[in-house]
């Protein structure tokens, strides 16, 4: 069975509203074993809809549009698809009721416009939506099913979900697909590319593996195609062990885990406490960790120090590192971690201080230079690192970079 | 001109990546006069991007295809653009000699995988790609122009605006427009529409005025369409004053200035300082003030102060604060502010705590509830707010109101 996708709307094409609703869609098909293979976006006028459901017949099964189901005059979605199947709008009695109920409920006036809502081409069914006064449709022709949704997110989800998915289950067979995503840091596309070819190369013809990267690190996702899914689940299990044991040591987490969510766990489940000292990452670090709901079960807090005088000020950093190595040194990251480690009393605690740029660089510190410190019970590491030459990805590297030498000596320390 | 937009990759028809590259490219061509007319995703394969490259080719002047030129081996568009030229791929020197610089410079051994990036189509032009190894691509054949960009984010954008839109424009007429775009801040989209609905109403035909909302502001473009800048400049100017008269307190910018932007000029035109005392923002603060290079210059740092012993030890918010009136209080970022700013020795102290959720909330203080503290040399105001549920906005929303009440400040200590 093949799936597309049709979004309608001219704030889309203008980038004034991301659409957001087809990455949604394409995520539930995809979990389902349906693959979407084309998405398109159009604009609101009835030659470009009515060619777009033109070539989707020839080239889908299941064709998904959305938006363009609105009260205001651009949106003409359903009086062209009514052309299309070649009949005509017709009054819904049961989709009137229900209008004309919210209105009253909120005390607002119904106006023509809306009763509008109710009128729907005459071969459809109607996919109930409870969240708001315009229905979703149901077109079945010729083995072909056509689902039309509102463009408002949470509408759309909900009369997907609960009216168009049995519909689609009553009429198509769903083939079996399994995902394993498996998360990587600290480690670019290319080589770990080049680490595993030996295993993307002896995969069978049905299972498929993508990179998606994105900064500081890079997903692998494993697609299974067959009949049954446990079958599908045995044939991945030794191929995910055997990534384990070539690249386990970049390998964080699987499936949608973050690196903030996987370390806060670490810590959690080691009763075990962690601050910041932050100089160059300037409190993206602690709000990267503080974005996991819950984590002030683990994390204290941290002292930014931008200036130099608070370094010294606060994290008791001997002037005498600032006025011979700088603050973008060994030393200074070290007296900065232990300090802090001290000073709040945690468990654990990184410190960064770089040069992010786009000033500030000299010929022995270039902009990218950043050294990293992790104290924790064991004592306290440091590390150089060279993040590049654009300001906000060297904050972003080296805040997941932080994260990440964490995670291994939580992990080492177990 | 018609233009279109194909994006490739299998990650964005399974709804795994959101495709913002579109919408980015949308918008950059919006401003310039050209339409996108059509937008579609396709899955990394010869024969989906054939009939997508063969499509395009009736349907529109200008085809910008991202994605898919990675160096991994799932990725096929540099060889099906080739064939679909029919012409050969070709070793460039100069793209070559670049992607062994980079690896160079940060110590990485070189591997074949990054060699094939320097393997163009014969018949294009390479779009000099400044961040990364894979090159853009231009080709021109029967007045149609293709333009192959990599999917990484800001990789695509610096090849588009920098190599790819001064190619257009010398092969391509651009119509006159003149854009303004005016930023509020603190009012929500409805409520401005109805304070300015009198000057929308009168706008001549050819100046459009679009609501472009994200979270926290609202900007408001106004386009004119015509023939002579000069003209539609003037045009402009007794509305834009129009538009100050009646909303000029929610304005804080022009163009694409940001809040963090125009806060730092303002601190660096008094020769003043700041710091920030944060507990529910979490050093969200401080990274959205230090996103702006040079800030190092009025910012001196924070203190996240997470755990209510941080806000005792370093903010000396007295213990009967926190014990009686709660961390989430009028006095407790009240004592914050005005204790950092003395601590720090800054001129301006902001202070933030509040309820992010989703865990946290209570019949009194529900989740989202936020105070925010300033503390200036006029004395220190404390406000509370209701900033809604969602954990990462109200974070947001915090950041950018903060940031918007030492604006207010600065402005009226003018």
């Amino acid at each position: 069975m093949k799936a597309e996708i049709i979004t309608i709307g001219d704030e889309l094409l203008l980038g004034q509203v991301i659409d957001t609703n087809s990455s949604w869609l394409g995520q539930y098909l995809n979990k389902l074993g349906i693959g979407v293979h084309f998405k398109s976006t159009i604009s609101d006028s009835r030659e470009a809809i009515t060619n777009a459901l033109l070539e989707a017949r020839h080239r889908s099964d299941v064709i998904i549009i959305t938006g363009g189901l609105g009260p205001t005059k651009d949106d003409i979605t359903k009086i062209t698809m009514a052309d299309f199947f070649n009949t005509e709008l017709v009054l819904n009695q049961q989709v009137l009721d229900w209008v004309q109920s919210i209105f009253t409920k909120r005390n607002l006036p119904l106006i023509d416009s809306n009763n509008q809502q109710a009128m729907v081409p005459k071969n459809c069914e109607v996919l109930w939506n409870k969240n708001g006064t315009a229905p979703g449709m149901w077109f079945y022709e010729n083995g072909k099913a056509f689902i039309s949704l509102p463009g408002v997110p949470f509408e759309m989800k909900t009369i997907f979900e609960e009216e168009a998915i049995p519909k689609l289950k009553s009429h198509f067979n769903f083939p079996a697909i399994l995902h394993r995503t498996i998360q990587t840091i600290g480690i670019g596309e290319s080589f770990v590319a080049n680490k595993i070819i030996y295993i993307e190369e002896t995969l069978p013809k049905h299972i498929k593996l993508a990179y998606l990267p994105s900064i500081g690190s890079v997903r692998l996702r494993f697609s299974a195609y067959g009949e049954y899914m446990d079958m599908l689940n045995k044939e991945l299990i030794p191929i995910i062990h055997e990534l384990y044991n070539t690249i386990g040591e970049y390998i964080y987490g699987e499936g949608d885990d973050s690196i903030s969510e996987v370390v806060g766990k670490l810590l959690r489940n080691k009763n075990a406490t962690l601050s910041t000292a932050e100089s160059c990452t300037s409190g993206f670090l602690a709000q990267m960790i503080t974005s996991i709901p819950g984590s002030s079960d683990y994390f204290i807090g941290s002292i930014v120090s931008y200036a130099n005088r608070i370094k010294m000020d606060e994290l008791n950093v001997p002037a005498e590192i600032i006025n011979t190595v700088g603050a973008v040194s060994e030393e200074c990251v070290i007296a900065m971690a232990q300090n802090l480690k001290a000073k709040f009393k945690t468990t654990y605690a990184i410190a960064t201080s770089g040069i992010a740029g786009p000033g500030g660089g000299s010929e022995l510190k270039p902009v990218g230079t950043v050294w990293i410190a992790l104290a924790s019970p064991n004592g306290t590491v440091a590390k150089k690192y060279n993040m590049g030459d654009n300001r906000e990805r060297t904050i972003l590297r080296t805040s997941l970079t932080s994260l990440d030498i964490l995670r291994k000596e939580l992990l080492m320390s177990n």
